[in-house]
């Protein structure tokens, strides 16, 4: 970052841009992943006009842009690996637009997923998508984000329904729109969704919201054998039976909330946690016929969870999953895979990962969206230690290519950015050209993320 | 076309390749659009591999590739404008694979909609999208397309996950896959989901799929004013009441059908046809609670229709609303219009729209998927008529540029093609500059489908 571009950026921004060494370090990293990548400034910008100057001063200079929100991605994407600028979008947190006849909200990228429910309970409304930390709405635009409620009410893929987009020549564009649906041209929304800060800035997200549900309750059941539990989550899924939740904890993820999080009653079991969302009848009508479908497959110990208190503790309980684990092994680091399977293919990958896991002598409780196939390990190794890291590294590998190998994905929420691009190849094959083509096409000069998503190659 | 090229194609496909005039005529169209383009040569593809071939083959000759399904489509997508091929994929009609248990299923692009639900129905296995008219899947992929069934289970854009795609150059790619959700790079099944044979050759789809529902319930409710029909939707929808689908006729429409289907008990009036999926005592308490709704708002004669036959007869009469225009006006062509727009704005847009019918003289019923906001209108009129069908087009653009301005599109789910190009630019602004980068990046000689989608200028 030569001098110039230094002296052009502070005179454009004044106090909007800092060169401190603080700022720089916190926003050298995400959460989770330990490499670092230090940016040379670190840019508060306030609108998406600032975005679009900043975005052609850097494009002047070939700088590169790592565009930055709550930094709580798990991949390194936030890591400004070529150095450059971190465009730290959490000023623009304005909420634009609310309307409950459409059902939909503006919001600006900075603004946070539980800021904006705050913001919606008082009219009746709620937004969807729930990845646990806090996360700003762009950064999970960026990712693709999805979570617990995805089985539902669907990802950010489904959910965001138009953007602003700064292109790397500082162009504003608008993708989408506020209609449901759309068949008018290419779904540019969907590209930028999901691209990881690698072909613009995202400054504003049109969102699809629902109303909150009349009535809510959480259910547990727990099993002898993974399958089972299984089993009665695809049954549950043929027969059209409305979750908006379900999750699978393994019994070793189930050892670590008992303990931290201490539930009451539970053994140490594979474990279903569900919620139900819908009128008072239809949810007791939804959990009965669940619970039915479970003993059906051999579970035990159904409870229902209908005061709010009983609620918050299990899902309390289940975003503590982190917590619980580091609880199972004190002092060690979490490396979190992420794979995603057709639900066909979810027990046979499960059991295979369990025997996986006892092979590599690793700690590594298991949690996952089982409506949609979607598990993480979270395995517990020394980042001191070289030799457990590396194991640790092999059992992530492994999962992650099995993953593949089953017709699924090295990651269904978390995104490539750093860590997973040596699985791109695998996972896309020549497909990989056409994303080259296309980032080519739209960043020529790289300056959007580089080094993120795309492997090593042309455009990357 | 020169016969170098002629010659090559020939040999390389003996019989699957045809001149001659009729079928060349038969793939010259689309339905509704009466402009056509005469391909130079039919080929009749057999396998991705034989695609591939012809792709290299006329990206080598700069020959115009124009995929062919049913033909049903209403906008101009199948005309081969600049001549070249007609690369009909009917006969590439396998259905490769299909899962109860991941509710997925992979077919090829030439199989139609009726045979897959045919075909899944033995399984207790259904696929949603319901456009009317028995596409192809890979028509309906490359159209966006969706139907009466959106509002519950959504459109191609949710329900396809993945896609083999052969690129202009011949090569053949896999994107998405199985899983239900992925976070691992860019979007490509989104990008060529509506892309309208502009960027590639659809030959395989990865659907998602539904269980059959244990119960239906179809009922119907007819309104004084349209703001109450609408009122009532937008509530219904706030309050998370499940409809698998809600259609909206208005009072022109419904006289149609009441004298084309030999509708009973019906007024001529605005009426909501709805229709409910899930357990028996689920539809019937949503059955019920839109009863309730709907009184609210002043809806009278509301029937439900639990027999197969009734309900047969309702959805036949819905379908049959395009054959119901002619009844209504014999002798005239029917002018669809395809306007999307956000819930909030629907009356409004509805009521400016019945105003523009009224000042324009014309027959014009109104049909609407209105839980997505999309809105048919079928205007009537005698092509051979010159200021008829003059007054026809005014009117048909008024709407499509109503609902860009109310934050919609002028194409919920028919296309671009021909017809709507003129509209590209005020809906998606320096974003079809985008699309044009897209275009070249992955055309560059345009032999995909020239002319469509994108109006003319660079990549055009």
């Amino acid at each position: 970052m030569n001098q110039t571009f230094q002296d052009e950026l502070a005179g454009m921004l004044g106090e909007r841009v800092s060169f401190s060494l603080p700022l720089r370090e916190q926003h050298s990293h995400g959460e989770g992943y330990t490499a670092k990548g230090m940016p040379d400034a670190v840019v508060f910008a306030e609108s998406t006009e600032q975005v679009a100057s900043v975005l052609r001063l850097c494009r002047k200079h070939l700088v590169p842009v790592v565009p930055f929100g709550a930094g709580s991605s798990l991949e390194g994407h936030v890591a400004a690996v070529r150095g450059g600028v971190s465009l730290d979008l959490t000023r623009m947190n304005g909420i634009l637009q609310v309307s409950a006849e459409a059902l939909d909200c503006r919001v600006e990228a900075g603004v946070t997923r539980e800021a904006l429910n705050a913001h919606l309970r008082a009219g009746g409304l709620f937004f969807t998508v729930d990845p646990g930390a806090d996360a700003t709405i762009g950064g999970m635009a960026a990712t693709r984000a999805s979570g617990t409620n995805a089985v539902r009410y669907g990802t950010m893929r489904e959910n965001v329904l138009g953007l602003t987009v700064v292109t790397p020549a500082g162009d504003v564009i608008r993708t989408g729109g506020r209609a449901r649906k759309s068949s008018a041209g290419l779904d540019l929304t969907r590209l930028y969704v999901g691209s990881e800060g690698t072909l613009g800035v995202i400054t504003e997200i049109q969102l699809r919201l629902q109303g909150l549900p009349e009535a809510i309750v959480a259910a547990t059941c727990q099993f002898e054998r993974f399958e089972d539990a299984v089993g009665t989550v695809t049954t549950a899924l043929q027969s059209g039976l409305r979750m908006a939740r379900i999750e699978l904890l393994d019994e070793v993820q189930m050892r670590g909330c008992i303990g931290y999080s201490r539930l009451e009653g539970f053994e140490e079991k594979p474990t279903l946690f569900l919620e139900f969302h819908g009128s008072p009848s239809g949810v007791r009508e939804d959990a009965e016929g669940m619970q039915e479908l479970a003993l059906a497959f051999n579970g035990n110990l159904f409870r229902h969870a209908e005061r709010p208190e009983e609620r918050t503790l299990l899902w309390k309980a289940r975003h503590n999953c982190y917590h619980a684990s580091k609880w199972l092994a004190p002092g060690k680091d979490n490396m979190g895979t992420d794979a995603c399977v057709p639900l066909s293919e979810f027990s046979a990958c499960i059991n295979e990962t369990k025997e996986d896991v006892r092979e590599s002598g690793l700690v590594a409780p298991l949690v996952g969206h089982v409506g949609d196939g979607n598990f993480h390990l979270g395995i517990m190794h020394d980042p001191q230690d070289a030799e457990e890291t590396a194991r640790a590294e092999a059992l992530a590998a492994r999962v992650a290519e099995r993953a593949i190998r089953y017709g699924g994905t090295c990651t269904g929420e978390h995104g490539i950015g750093l860590h997973k691009r040596r699985y791109m190849a695998a996972e896309h094959g020549a497909a990989l050209d056409v994303m080259r083509a296309i980032k080519l096409a739209l960043d020529p000069d790289n300056i959007m993320n580089p080094g993120k998503m795309l492997p090593d190659g042309p455009g990357g």
